[in-house]
């Protein structure tokens, strides 16, 4: 591997590197610091610190408490324990309403609700991939528990109308739940502006190391732990606390904070460049989701006459993934780009080009170079 | 902190430093490397493989096949996938076998189960805290549907009679489960020794890093997952892996492995030489727990006439615990030890001494010499 040049890395919305000064925070919590936060002794207390320091740091992202910031193995656990663990404090309501463009880990604890006595209602999106609020709130009713909907799409990066469905979840006495993974690093994320109730975040979407997350429970929430042992995390999440990794996940929540906006201008600049190179030069070539309120890294463009797959694959200087579930190989249409009305003809083009802090002008260029290339020979 | 000498650590049942060994094992999936384990790109694939390497290197620790390995967040994690996990997978048998000195890790899922519908049986233990394979065996029944009993209990490090109750679980048609957390790292653990069924792991228990840990599921156990979402980890662990410390674990594991008779044998020698000068200076003094079935690491004594906690707190050059799960301050009694027949009023006097890698000779003289002298100034 280390003779061929790295492809350019343009698949962020998947996992992005760890950030050298979140490594640089983690080390002293895995080279000379040890010991079990629990702990009553300076071994522990250290620790116990660590974690309550990076605790403020990802509640100075998204404006709480640090006392209503619970830290998980990621972003696939906090939605399980958000989901579940409000279901489960809920001995009289028994429907969920979520979205049909959610990600496996929102779609997996709804559908065990389903099969546990539960119903589930999915409202639809419209051609950006925006969830229309209005059918949402058909499905809102007195026996409404949860409202779990996405705060942005990972694969088009269409911000979901969070505000206006919580607002009416609270209307009829409903929690409102949003996975926040793919937004929180990205964009502003407050729980000031956002009414929510609960939010997700997952660290290896912002720079942080992989297998740390955190749910967000606004203080006074009636919700009941998934795993069960010991009183850590105010006995919602018992288990040793991750230190090293809560430390990298901290910093790189204050690194996200610090330079939200800058980086934000900056890559939704280098994401438009490469739109209005691709665009140009593609006749027929369409974006997926909306060209307006998106995540200012992501870029879901679906290619005429050619499967992203197969693009992808000739592709070999770029990593960009389909953003679809298939099977490595196997072409098959995205979902999400489904479920907003694009013809499965046209929906087996999509790839998600997803950028981050480590691309340049130059990587950007040469993308969309090869890609238009690439494309040309296919077609 | 940094002006006064750290105490000498004596808790390593409660947390163990990360090896150097490991964090260098880390560090490039840290720094060098990222991606999504599951991306059909060349990034993606490095993180797979160095997943599948450290499955290996866990694998190789229990004697198991590599596919047996299931990667979790942790210890706790893993025993409440395997309790709850087979209970679920399992729509027959509604009893479950465990024993009256758990971890809280086992206790909270086995309540859980009590709660939701199963018959929960707690099996008694000896005088030396070694589970009575007898009674155990009594609670048994066609109704079982999961042994679930540590392998070393974490206080007194005695070892249970986990083959022979395999063998009766498995005599009714029950699956046997074993926390190995505290066993791991310290002595021999096969799965081709012990026929059991599933087997918790917990990384920072051996060396690696905290929020990282595995449960062996022998092929074709039925057990349903936990946490719900996409497909890693076959479906039974969803969430992106957490590669740099699934790297550092694995690689904790293989340096376990490698060094198993020759520091247990070190370790054990260090506690010996502290438990002689103890007994030597303290009439009274009394061990808890096997004095030969036992984890080489492991130390708990009753002190006579004080409470652990007053005679840790007049110990400020050791850290240690009384292995209660009491609040800081309080001075109650262990569970375990009360639960092993010694009377409240010596059971206070526990103090649990738990010995590592970084242990020297001159430490434990040390040791030894402080917890005498608080002792005669205290009594």
């Amino acid at each position: 591997m280390k003779n061929n040049p790295l492809p350019i890395y343009l698949d962020h919305n998947a996992s992005t590197p760890v950030l050298t000064e979140v490594v640089d925070a983690m080390l002293p919590y895995l080279r000379e610091f040890w010991g079990n936060p629990s702990s009553t002794h300076v071994y522990g207390w250290s620790m116990h610190e660590a974690v309550e320091h990076a605790r403020g740091q990802v509640a100075g992202l998204i404006e709480c408490d640090p006392g209503e910031v619970y830290f998980t193995s990621g972003g696939t656990e906090a939605n399980n324990l958000a989901i579940r663990g409000v279901a489960a404090a809920n001995q009289v309501r028994r429907h969920i309403l979520t979205s049909v463009i959610e990600h496996p880990a929102t779609i997996g604890p709804c559908d065990w609700l389903a099969q546990h006595g539960y119903s589930v209602s999915r409202a639809p999106v419209d051609g950006v991939g925006r969830v229309v609020t209005e059918r949402a709130q058909e499905f809102l009713g007195q026996e409404t528990a949860l409202v779990t909907i996405m705060h942005a799409n990972s694969e088009t990066g269409t911000l979901q109308p969070i505000n206006e469905i919580a607002e009416l979840a609270h209307g009829v006495g409903a929690l409102m739940h949003t996975d926040a993974a793919q937004s929180c690093g990205k964009i502003k994320v407050s729980t000031v502006d956002a009414n929510i109730d609960l939010l997700s975040i997952a660290g290896h979407k912002l720079y942080a190391p992989q297998g740390v997350g955190a749910l967000f429970v606004r203080e006074g929430t009636p919700i009941k732990p998934l795993v069960i042992g010991a009183g850590h995390e105010q006995g919602l999440r018992p288990g040793t606390e991750s230190v090293a990794s809560i430390v990298g996940f901290g910093q790189a929540c204050e690194i996200a904070r610090s330079s939200l906006a800058e980086e934000g201008e900056r890559v939704s600049g280098l994401r438009n460049r490469l739109w209005g190179l691709l665009s140009a030069a593609i006749p027929g070539i369409a974006m997926n989701g909306c060209p307006t309120d998106r995540l200012p890294n992501t870029l879901n463009v679906r290619f005429p006459g050619v499967s992203g797959n197969a693009l992808l694959a000739a592709c070999p200087g770029i990593a960009a993934s389909t953003g679809s579930a298939c099977h490595e190989g196997a072409d098959c249409a995205s979902e999400v780009i489904l479920a907003m009305g694009v013809p499965e003809s046209e929906a087996i083009g999509a790839v998600r080009l997803s950028l981050g802090r480590l691309n340049t002008d130059a990587e950007i260029e040469l993308a969309g170079a090869e890609l238009i290339k690439a494309w040309n020979c296919l077609v």
